[in-house]
């Protein structure tokens, strides 16, 4: 790489510190850059600039904003008595992404891990519980991944709802949809048959 | 992606538009550069636009440089006698990795190409003659690829180098090294039986 002057390999460094990008492909990207039109590199320069003065937490469901009220949180016509319960961002997404819930969101960003020394207070429990508190949700979705700490996770904040009057769901586990029965693990197997339900 | 507020979306659709990467990997690493430190975002955000702004040609070998004169060119310990001409950067980083080559390159930018409208003209052959013209060099090396384009323009070169009096030389295709013959083509086989040497 030391064949290239400064300038080139100063990106190429930069860009390999990106997770899955190694020096090969660092190298192929920046080459793509330095050829492709100045206003397509500044504008990919710019955004990223942009992204950091701009992005943050929304303040009420501390998914990822534009500005302190997340647009979800901020649209009127979801049901603000139906909270879903998330890990981190990517999860929310792939939620909005089904179009099946209507309903807000709470990111955790993070789940327990005692071995990881991560307790309650570390992820945003305390958060959930003062929107709890505050009254008007009816139903929390736990929808935690289906892992032991997301398992664990979702059993713990179930037991801390407890007394609060809202109703307490999680998102079902099965075999997927279009997935062949051969090729599904036992322990899923195992739970879409204790979940099963009539027709 | 809608899901996401602006400013995310926004670099996930100009790291999307680099060369093999699609949108489930923009989308990967615009939220590893949301979460990393402001000054590695900064910094791959700085070192793009600096790429734009200092990176050009060398005004000698037409290579990669900071400067009007790139570091090879410049290097007093290179021998200004050798000359080794390659189709693009790339190939003479190849070379320059092996350590094997110590003169000083010509980079044409291209490869002679009929069949793609390109001619002579196209190609930094001009300032190639121009080069050996100014008496310096007793060796010109063609490096450009093995393939058919890279072949044409070698044996282009080699012709109209006939009668500057200076040596010209092709590199040697053959068995890669370290490599079973059984997967060796047949034009690479044929082409290593043709050019053998007496040991």
């Amino acid at each position: 790489m030391s064949h290239y002057p400064p300038s080139i390999l100063n990106v190429i460094r930069h860009l390999s510190r990106l997770p899955g990008i190694g020096e090969k492909t660092a190298e192929r990207l920046t080459l793509h850059i330095l050829r492709a039109p100045r206003r397509d590199a500044e504008g990919l320069a710019r955004s990223i600039l942009n992204l950091k003065e701009k992005a943050r937490l929304c303040e009420s469901c501390f998914s990822l904003s534009d500005s302190d009220i997340c647009r979800i949180c901020g649209n009127p016509a979801r049901d603000r008595g139906l909270l879903c319960v998330v890990e981190n961002v990517a999860g929310m997404v792939a939620i909005e992404r089904s179009g099946a819930f209507y309903g807000l969101y709470h990111v955790l960003h993070g789940v327990l891990s005692p071995m990881d020394g991560v307790g309650p207070d570390d992820i945003r429990i305390r958060e959930l519980m003062t929107r709890i508190q505050a009254g008007e949700v009816r139903e929390v979705v736990l929808a935690t991944n289906t892992n032991l700490e997301g398992e664990a996770t979702a059993a713990y904040i179930a037991d801390r709802l407890g007394g609060f009057g809202v109703k307490v769901s999680r998102i079902a586990s099965g075999v997927p949809m279009g997935g062949d029965l051969t090729y599904v693990d036992q322990v899923t197997m195992k739970r879409a048959m204790d979940t099963r339900h009539a027709l």
